[in-house]
């Protein structure tokens, strides 16, 4: 279960992070403790599902075999075979570039990183101006269809120490590239429509669609970048925690259902990046309120079916081996999550639903409700939260019913 | 050069057409004479670019090697390395699905149908009103992403006689299954921004961009049937011509620039289709006012650097083989066009940009001068358009400085 290579020094490399990280972990709202460890792949829950007894249940091989394409389910109202066959229909491009190297147990997207399409291209443009290539890089990224990108830092803790090889879930080495020294964050907006129907399988549209969308958007960007004469590898969920470069990019902030809050899109919103060797200018990290926020909001736990999301303040302790150690944070106890998951044989996410933060903020009287959320008047704008009826789920029936 | 399993009996079939689809024709505006005859693939120009000496040149040659992904090139604004970086990237997810099977010489989603990705499941969900159920068809596919969607019946008439095997450019069996009745026509907008820089690399990111977005979008869709237990084949340049299937399913009329001219995107759109056995109601063709509009207007033939698009009335003539026989239409002349593309090292829309239907229809003005165009006034609405200076081009280097 040990990764000798890196082990042996992990000491040395917790002082070398605390010295290096001290002052940009504070500027984006993480801490770490003296014991903090990388994360393994082969920890985290969805993984666990298929080596460890204690997570791998009947319903979560029910769950995973309800993604095959010839599934069909009759079970009321979000749960019938129009449900899960728009749910999987929305995960093929997803499928298909995840499947392409699973004979070589590569799973990519989720458990290793994508492999580069398209080589570097010998000649590289010049570069004069960092700023000027992140703007265009973003604006790259945008037209593709990424709905947020923000640029930062590598940061080697962010790394997994293995990932897994998914024929026998044994670990194998990351194997990413040194030198990349600048990371991509791009966000994927999920549908809104779709998200308030949860919990269902058809919400899971909303799922598998940015998931599809995300593999297409980050390829094509990568796939930009190596044309431009540089190194760029695509990634997923796979490689490298994501949400400490969305915060260090200036996306967003953490949240209490853990996930990043940003502006545009509140919580609901996917990450993707991608590693590189080109120059690029680096956002810094933004405090809006959020964290201010969620201290006296517990919408999110208090909606939770099976409790696993916490109350109180952030805390480094960690309900299981699928979080991280040594980072204080709100953690969610991910085998209670992830066997709620199973027992719908679909995926939850109505801690995302209730968020008052999913909101549309293209419209006006949001983008009021943003700011005195993010104000001192905080308590104002929960309340105001409450009393809108905001939070309500939709039918799936009535998302089939309507117009769009 | 034949293929003569349909060959001995075409005098037979141009009877039965004939009495079949001159009802429906007429209101689609579509009108074949006595000698019609399906198009064979091998005949398109980019496939005759591969084994027609008459078609196949250097900058042919090149006009395909610039779209490796390796290729760099500087050649001032709109063709410099970032301009084909971009449209190279662009064209990744397309690129992804037409390499799949191309070791068996099924180049899929331009030489031959997209395989299926996932089965037909046994249980078929019961549909008791076609109407209901095209009306759910069409909001997956906008879902999915599609812009448009309309449905229509299957005919024969618009298959290719044989699709090519890429591996010789030998003929083969276009292979389409029996009984696939519906034909669903998504339309995938493309790009406005990019679509004003044409002639340039650059523009060929909209093209590229939207190819990908395209086999995403139909592969997504018509794996939703299958997962309804029906049988549904996704398919984008291949198997069948779809113009006419756009026309029949009234999304749109045809034009002299020989695009499908949509009252949402103008012509600024592509198509993909899906056959299938779904029991679908089929949409009527509709008459907008376009022919006659064509009929005053000649912005696109006066623009094309190299002649290839008519003057005058439509006509049954068609310049050479890669123009469908006995169809009376507005026919480029497809020789010229793509020696005009080769020599760029990139597609050319000119007479996309500069038709006065490329229009954003989402603004008010726009949809203002759209009634005018399509009544008695059409001649004011041209005036309007001249003065306008709406076609100018918008410079590569300017959609770079951009915002957005």
């Amino acid at each position: 279960m040990s990764w000798p290579e890196n082990e042996e020094n992990l000491e040395e490399r917790r002082t070398r992070w605390r010295a290096r990280h001290a002052e940009s972990d504070a500027a984006a709202g993480i801490e770490t403790t003296g014991n903090f460890t990388p994360f393994r792949q082969m920890d985290d829950v969805f993984t666990r599902a298929f080596w460890d007894e204690r997570v791998r249940t009947k319903e979560s091989d029910a769950f995973f075999d309800s993604y095959r394409a010839d599934f069909t389910a009759r079970r009321g109202d979000g749960f019938n075979q129009r449900d899960f066959a728009l749910r999987n229909a929305s995960w093929l491009i997803s499928d298909l570039i995840t499947d392409r190297h699973a004979g070589q147990g590569r799973r990519e997207g989720f458990q290793a990183a994508i492999s580069d399409d398209t080589p570097v291209v010998e000649e590289k443009v010049a570069i004069e101006d960092r700023a000027a290539m992140s703007a265009e890089i973003k604006k790259v990224a945008r037209f593709f269809g990424a709905s947020l990108c923000g640029i930062t830092g590598y940061d080697e803790r962010w790394t997994y120490e293995a990932r897994v090889d998914v024929r026998d879930f044994s670990e194998a080495p990351v194997g990413l590239p040194e030198g990349l020294e600048s990371v991509v964050v791009l966000g994927h907006e999920m549908d809104e429509g779709l998200v308030a129907t949860y919990p269902s399988a058809l919400a899971g549209a909303a799922t598998g669609r940015e998931y599809s969308h995300e593999a297409a958007i980050v390829m094509q960007t990568a796939a930009y970048i190596r044309a431009l004469g540089y190194r760029a590898v695509a990634s997923m969920n796979d490689t490298a925690l994501v949400i400490p470069y969305a915060l260090k990019a200036g996306l967003g902030e953490y949240a209490r259902n853990q996930l990043v809050i940003t502006p545009e899109t509140g919580p609901r919103l996917r990450f993707s990046k991608i590693f590189t060797d080109l120059p690029l200018a680096h956002d810094a990290p933004r405090k809006l309120g959020v964290a201010e926020f969620c201290a006296i909001c517990t919408r999110c736990a208090d909606a939770c079916p099976v409790n696993a999301l916490p109350y109180g303040a952030p805390k480094a302790d960690r309900p299981n081996r699928s979080a991280i150690q040594g980072v204080v944070k709100w953690t969610s106890d991910a085998e209670k999550c992830f066997g709620y998951w199973a027992k719908l044989a679909s995926d939850c996410a109505i801690c995302l639903r209730v968020c008052p933060f999913n909101r549309d903020f293209r419209r006006r009287t949001n983008r009021l409700w943003l700011r005195l959320a993010l104000s001192p008047l905080r308590r104002l704008a929960l309340w105001l939260d409450d009393r809108s009826g905001r939070a309500k789920r939709l039918r799936p029936r009535d998302w089939w019913a309507g117009s769009r």
